[in-house]
């Protein structure tokens, strides 16, 4: 069976050139894999020149005149650009053309476009961007990271529904933990909306696990971490931004020292084995649950490498049938 | 003039130990200050063994008979336990007897005792909890951090306030940039108590910068960054827990390389000037702003150099009568 992924040549900062690298790799990478590259067919076509010959054969252009900017407003840019590089990958999904589709551009717009164009599901009140964390004991899948802002306890208790699905389906976990993110782990923590949720999911037959604290995400005390969307995006930002914020200060003192460049040798198989398993980038890809079709969102700043993650992980959403395992756990 | 602290010597993780062993260290750095460690006698006479008699002039114990436990229901421990060393410290600050008190313990229960005991301002709505962070361009004075769990606009608007006499009066900063974290930096974005929150504080006259988000909060793009205690408490923990994970992260991978060990000789003054520079336990201590006194929170793992940094920001609170630059900011 061959699988069809429809990707928004234009979306992200690295947009078309690494996108399209991307898409050569995991063409490369998967032999059932077809991609159709939505965009500015004239800057589309020269960056797919370094592509073999065997993913050439399935590499398509759809040409798109226009293209959604980073800082648009979301709903109207969906609506109005129908000739938009995402809105068309989507369209595509609506019509059964490719089986999902996948963008680095503008998340509130891949979230407007995966409930305006492919659809919520019935028994879905909103979606949810999900992400699954390399941390210390294992992969945390959190959500939501973004798609909405404020949540109602019904909508973290979907959100734990299909993080159930995800990390059970698509991350082979056998019987997923699942938490709330609260402010202390005792019952009488959380505001109103979270402690509500606490207690329909303790009925829920999930394997729940109550609340977690900030500190059990990056030690992975959990399968799945349930939080409302303004919440996993400042800490999913926050952890990013710690982070670089730490390697460039490490480099910085480096610049000025030069026993640590010396030491930094001894190092290298080290941080090289460090970052193979914390690169979350091999494992990119934020998929848009509680749709229609595969919907996935890549990081803004994705290279190439990051582009063939997030493609192994919309391929991997589709062989699984990850919108027919959810659309079944929420009936 | 003498600067008098109640000390709760049997908050903790580390009481009574650490906290005498702190409270010590302070009174032969600080000449003018006097600590009164508030708990069981018993136990705390045997801990001060160890000061030298310069200190010793200046430590007193107040036998207290109870102890409020870390994950007991703070207002019922506040209300009941009325012999308790925490009770007993906020007690000697509402009698004058102290000017500040200092604990380690129960974080509800050192804001219950600062609302109950110490007492609200009359124009602050509720007290917010606020901590220095070391960030990669400057200190940025997180708020609240744990207080209360969400916030009205209103809150928000006076958590700004606080926080910029605190970051002008304590941390030197001449003109605070006051920011509110969001889930993005455009104007639509936040929900509906930070956008009116970021109304109201557009028009305050205060140095606003508008929205942060996430990753600007370890970068330092603010000088105060202002939240509900709800993030404020999983961001904290969230940002600890990254930081500890990665060091025991590292420290295993070293255990079964040899290269590394090597290398990291070579590493050891660089690691040693980070450590000065982030090492926040140098400058710890927690206050509780918006209540008739200084009240500061020290972290439940505090061993004696962190009570010495809580002790040395009270101290400097008190120096720099911050609860009358609170007051009068709000007036």
């Amino acid at each position: 069976m061959t699988i069809t992924i429809a990707l928004d040549a234009m979306g992200g900062d690295n947009a078309p050139r690494e996108i399209c690298k991307g898409a050569a790799l995991a063409c490369q990478e998967f032999s059932d894999l077809e991609i159709v590259l939505t965009g500015d067919a004239e800057k589309i076509k020269p960056c797919l020149a370094g592509a073999s010959m065997e993913a050439r054969k399935r590499l398509r252009v759809v040409h798109a005149a226009e293209a959604v900017a980073m800082d648009e407003q979301p709903v109207t840019a969906i609506r109005k650009k129908r000739d938009s590089s995402m809105r068309i990958a989507m369209e595509m999904v609506r019509a059964g053309e490719a089986q999902g589709c996948l963008s680095a551009g503008n998340t509130g717009a891949i979230v407007a476009g995966g409930v305006l164009v492919v659809g919520k599901l019935p028994t879905i009140d909103r979606p949810a961007l999900g992400v699954p964390l390399p941390t210390i004991n294992r992969w945390t899948f959190l959500l939501d990271v973004g798609a909405s802002v404020r949540a109602r306890p019904v909508n973290l208790y979907q959100y734990a529904r299909m993080g159930n699905v995800y990390s059970k389906k698509i991350l082979n976990v056998a019987e997923p933990e699942i938490a709330l993110l609260s402010n202390g782990t005792e019952e009488i923590k959380g505001d109103e909306v979270v402690a509500e949720a606490r207690e329909t999911l303790a009925k829920s037959g999930l394997n729940f696990k109550g609340y977690v604290e900030g500190d059990d995400v990056p030690w992975g005390r959990a399968d799945v971490v349930v939080c409302d969307g303004f919440m996993g995006n400042v800490l999913l930002k926050f952890g990013e931004g710690l982070m670089q914020g730490a390697r460039s200060i490490i480099a910085e003192e480096m610049g000025h020292r030069f026993l640590p460049k010396v030491g930094m040798l001894f190092m290298i198989p080290m941080v090289k084995a460090l970052w193979a398993r914390f690169n979350y980038e091999k494992y990119g890809g934020t998929p848009l649950l509680g749709v229609k079709g595969t919907v996935v969102k890549a990081h803004g700043r994705s290279k190439a490498l990051a582009i063939l993650g997030a493609l192994s992980a919309a391929r991997n959403f589709i062989v699984r049938d990850g919108v027919g395992q959810i659309r079944e756990e929420l009936e």
